[in-house]
């Protein structure tokens, strides 16, 4: 499919696995004439070496200037320092999105940073998986995810249009929603699985995991992911995470309850009810 | 390679997943002159039409005449009253092995209907996945599994030998283990994940399914299995299940409190105790 999405200069601020793929796509699928990579410490040679960039820089405010799109790619934790570092660099028509996991505070780092100087939309692209880092990246990581876009509440429609044709373009599913409910369904299915594969994994002896088959490699596959990023992850959404723990708790309790009584009704009804919305789930997904 | 390994008459007692897949693998690779397959209701006609086995039957009795080895593969709600009805007609020299996935109420099965009338082993080839039937049953199922021999107290060599020599020639890895560290260990890496992933998926909302990706889709493939065969394995193994569930719940009380009060340090720590324990586990499974 040929599509009429071109940028004149794109930026991607980080070339770690989310920025990297971003790089990647937007080269693969010329999506833009130029490409400026801000990268930094032992992934720098790397990114370079790629021959994907036609400029890839330590310096932030050097990758943004002239870009109609910058898109940060960086851990919420970096993206302060580096959002105030791009404040003077940037065109004022340029827009700027971000790819963190929890957009409230990433939406509050862009207003802080941006407001009155550029345009921002919040991003995030649900792929990526266990794995972190540029050697990782891939240009087909987007095809069939889900982008959810949190866009500010007074956006232009240009600037809102143009991160959702990119994102479109690189083969996501967009969805729109405001930053605090986007928190709120991510830390269901994504947050607080992650800690549970890390929590069960943890909580299984060498003994047992000397038996693990499929079904435990699959269950656990998520809690090799760098623990350093969720780490941050977590404790950035850590209300709704809390939040959906309480929930899935309420269901195990339930169980355990029955389990004990040794009646097993509850469990028998949870497993139905498991597998229904997990069959309808695969449907959709398919 | 080629194995000497050579049944003069096999029986399988049951054609769903297991039972079909034994059937199939034990015809692809010729582990037997003969085969007797015992089913009933729906599947029978299917299992007939394959034509895989020399007899197909709804009489267990007929099923294992003259067989030197029996698969018993049915739920263990069905084993008591099939293996009562085939004590008469058992070669008192046949070997006789089940493969339920709770080893300590199967035993007592085997032994009750089975003491001096005949020799047994119990069997639990780990694989299967979230799919039930004959008609997922595939004759390399059993390739690359885990196969956990649980022996009686007392066990001719002749009689075991017979039996992991044939999960060996099906493409298992084989392990001992007395049924209660069988039971053990699988409530902590199949039967409690299958609770686990069941409790998540009811815990999440609609909205929020409508943004998982593949992470949850992972981590609730399992979900997707009968709820009545792992109703009966919950049941059947509820002791285990229970202690398995509390270790991970002080896992999970940790990092909650750790989220609640805002530190993340115990979140952290977790978080790379998991990741270390899985890049382990990978590395040994590849």
């Amino acid at each position: 499919m040929s599509h009429p999405f071109l940028l004149s200069r794109l930026a991607v601020l980080g070339a770690g696995l989310i920025g990297g793929s971003v790089a990647l796509a937007a080269r693969r699928l010329a999506l833009c004439r130029e490409l400026a990579l801000y990268s930094r410490g032992p992934e720098k040679e790397a990114v370079r070496a790629a021959g994907i960039a036609d400029l890839v820089t330590d310096d932030p405010a050097e990758a943004v200037r002239e870009a109609e799109l910058v898109v940060v790619a960086l851990p919420i934790a970096a993206m302060g320092s580096i959002l105030h570092a791009i404040q003077d660099a940037l065109d004022p028509k340029a827009v700027v999105t971000d790819t963190a996991s929890v957009k409230v505070p990433a939406m509050r780092l862009l207003r802080e940073n941006l407001e009155g100087r550029a345009r921002w939309v919040g991003s995030h692209p649900m792929s990526g998986g266990e794995r972190s880092g540029f050697a990782f990246a891939r240009s087909n990581l987007f095809e069939r995810a889900v982008a959810i876009l949190t866009p500010p509440e007074t956006i232009d429609g240009e600037a809102l249009t143009m991160v959702e044709a990119f994102w479109l373009a690189v083969g996501c599913r967009v969805v729109h929603l405001p930053a605090s409910e986007h928190d709120r369904r991510v830390a269901a299915v994504s947050h607080l699985p992650h800690l549970l594969a890390a929590a069960l994994i943890c909580s299984v002896d060498d003994e047992a995991l000397e038996v693990a088959g499929s079904g435990f490699r699959d269950v656990t596959r998520i809690a090799a992911a760098s623990p350093e990023m969720w780490n941050e992850i977590l404790l950035a959404n850590r209300e709704n995470v809390l939040l959906a723990l309480r929930s899935f708790l309420t269901y195990l309790e339930e169980a355990r309850e029955s389990l004990e009584d040794g009646t097993c009704f509850a469990v028998k009804n949870l497993l139905l009810e498991a597998q229904r919305r997990r069959l309808s789930f695969d449907q959709r997904l398919s």
